[in-house]
C-alpha cells in the first residue's frame, strides 16, 4: 500500500496509448503501454483504455486519472472538438466516457499541455514560474507555464507555436496557412530537408544509417548522423535551428519566459539542435542579456505526457 | 468632495508628460498635460511630474499616484532599467523619488502595461478576460491582460510585441534585428512606406496633404489620404496591415485572445486597416472559427495611458 496519494495518467496516442500510475512527488510507479485501437473507432478505444487502466491499476488505489489527447478540446467540458488522427473522437465526452468504465474521476486535457505540465512538475522545468515547452513530433506542439499555471487561453486553444507564421511566403502547412513553424521545423520536416540535400548530390552518412533508401530517412536518422559529425546532418540542424530559434525568439519577446525547452522526436539532437536556435535567440531577442531566457532539454522523454496528464488529475482532485 | 476613492494616473513621455485624476469607475475626473523637461535631467523631470500632480491635485483627497514610464523597468521595485528617451533615468528609483515629493504611495509600471490595463478597464476590451493590445506609434508597444490580470513575464519584459520577427531577412529594427513588427508596421514605417511609393512616381492625395513635402509625410498623412479614398495611401495600409495580420495571428494562435485591439497614431486609420489585418489573421490563425478571436480598435485614445496608471494605483492600494 502507497503512502502518498496516487493518480493515474494517460497519454492517449494515434499509434499507442501510454499509460502509468503516479505518486504525488510525481515518481513513476508503473507504466504500461497499449496500442490503439484506432480504426476500430470512438468506444474501442476507450474500452481498451480502461482495460489498460484495469491491467494496470489492479487492486490498488487511485484517486483519479487524467488523459492527455491531441487535438482542440473543452478541457472544462471534457470533450474532444476535433481530432485528426483519432477518427470520430469529435464531439465525443472522453472524460465522462471513462470515467464511467474506470469507476473513478477523469479528468481531459491537450496533450501538449500535459507534456509541458509534466516537465515542469519534475522535468527540466521543475519549478519555473514562466515556461514554455515546444514538443517538435510528427508536428509542433507547445505548453505554456505562466506564473506557475498552466495557460490554457480563453477556449483552450493556447500554445500553437507550431502555427506561428515564421516565414510568410514559407512552405504549406497542413492547417492551411504558408510558413508555420511546423511546416519548417517538425521532424518530418527535418526529414524532408535531409533528403533535399541528397538529392543536390550532397554526400552524407544519413544515406547509410537509412539502409540506403531516402525514404527511410527520419529526424531519427539525421540526429545520429550528427552525433557521428556528418557535416550535412549538421547543416540539415544549422537551418532547422535557425527557424526554430525565430520562433522561440518571438515568445521570448512576447512571453518573457524564464526557460524554452525543446522535447519530442525531433530534439533529439540534443546540443546539435540547440546550439542554431541559441544563436538565432541571441540575434533576434529584444532584451538582450538583461532578462535572457534560458534554452534547454526536456528531461522526461515519452514520460512527460503520462506524467503530466497525472498532475492534472491531481490539481483537480486536491 | 468625491463620494469614491480617487487616484492619479500619469503617462510620462518623451516629450509631453499626461497626468489625470480617475474615479475608482475610471472616469477622468480632470487632467492636466505638462512637458516633459527631458533635456534637463532626471531630478527636473520628477520636479515637473510632482508640480503638475500638485496643481491637478489640489486639495483632493488622492489615494495613490500610477505612473506609467516607457522602457524596461522593475514594476516591483519601483526602478526604471532603460529608458532611450529619457536620459539620465536609467537606474532611477522613478517611483520612491515621486513618492517623496507627492506625499503618496507611487507604483510604476510600463507605458504600455498601463495602456492595455486602461483599454481593459474602461475602454474597447472592458471586461474581456484575454486581451492583447498593441499600441502603434513611433514603436510597436503591446500589453497583455491574461486570465484578467496584466501579464508581466518573468522579469517584466512581456509584451514586446513589436519585436517579434515577422520577416526574417526584412528591414533592420532599431533592436539590431531584422524584419521586427515595428520595423515593417510603426507608425514611421507606415510613413516611409507611403513616402516610397511616391518615390516610385505613384499619385497620391498624401504629397498634397503633405504640403508638397514628401519628408513631411505622417501616418496621420496616410491615414487622411485613405478617409478620402486615396488608392496609394489604401494600399501602403493594405500592405502595413498584412504585417500587423501576421504578428495578431502568431499572437492568437499562441495566446488564445477573445479579442486583440489596435491603437495608437498609426491605427487611426481605423477600419482601413482592420480591414487587411483582418484578411491576415483569417488566412494564417490556426484554429478557424471555433476560437476566432475578435479584432478591433482602441476607444481611450491618449487618456488609456493615464486611466491604466490610475488602475495599476488602485491595484497596489485596495
Amino acid at each position: 500500500m502507497e503512502k502518498t496519494r496516487v493518480f493515474a495518467g494517460v497519454d492517449l496516442g494515434g499509434t499507442n496509448t501510454k499509460l502509468g500510475l503516479i505518486s504525488e512527488t510525481g515518481e513513476i510507479l508503473d507504466r504500461l503501454q497499449v496500442p490503439t485501437p484506432t480504426q476500430s473507432g470512438y468506444e474501442q478505444v476507450v474500452e481498451s483504455v480502461a482495460d489498460g487502466l484495469r491491467m494496470l491499476i489492479g487492486s490498488r488505489h487511485v484517486v483519479a486519472i487524467g488523459i492527455g489527447a491531441p487535438g482542440p478540446l473543452d478541457a472544462e467540458c471534457g470533450v474532444v472538438i476535433e481530432a485528426p488522427n483519432l477518427p470520430g473522437f469529435a464531439g465525443k465526452a472522453l472524460a465522462r466516457d471513462l470515467q464511467i468504465r474506470s469507476e473513478r474521476p477523469v479528468v481531459l486535457e491537450n496533450d501538449a499541455n500535459a507534456a509541458a505540465l509534466g516537465e515542469w512538475w519534475v522535468g527540466a522545468g521543475e519549478g519555473i514560474r514562466h515556461l514554455i515547452v515546444l514538443t517538435i513530433g510528427t508536428g509542433i506542439g507547445g505548453g505554456l507555464i505562466l506564473g506557475g499555471r498552466l495557460y490554457r487561453g480563453s477556449s483552450f486553444s493556447a500554445g500553437e507555436v507550431g502555427h506561428m507564421t515564421i516565414e510568410p511566403n514559407g512552405p504549406p502547412c497542413a492547417c492551411g496557412n504558408h510558413g508555420c513553424l511546423e511546416a519548417l521545423a517538425s521532424a518530418p520536416a527535418i526529414a524532408a530537408r535531409a533528403r533535399e540535400k541528397l538529392q543536390k548530390g550532397f554526400e552524407s552518412l544519413m544515406l547509410d544509417l537509412a539502409g540506403g533508401d531516402p525514404a527511410a530517412i527520419s529526424a531519427e536518422v539525421v540526429s545520429r548522423a550528427c552525433a557521428e559529425n556528418d557535416p550535412v546532418a549538421l547543416r540539415v540542424l544549422e537551418e532547422t535551428g535557425r527557424y526554430l530559434g525565430i520562433g522561440a525568439a518571438n515568445l521570448i519577446n512576447v512571453l518573457n519566459p524564464e526557460l524554452v525547452l525543446f522535447g519530442g522526436g525531433g530534439a533529439q539532437a540534443g546540443e546539435f539542435l540547440l546550439a542554431p536556435i541559441q544563436k538565432e535567440v541571441d540575434r533576434r531577442s529584444f532584451s538582450g542579456s538583461r532578462c535572457r531566457a534560458e534554452l534547454g532539454l526536456c528531461a522526461l522523454g515519452n514520460d512527460a505526457g503520462v506524467v503530466g496528464a497525472a498532475r492534472v488529475a491531481m490539481d483537480a482532485n486536491p
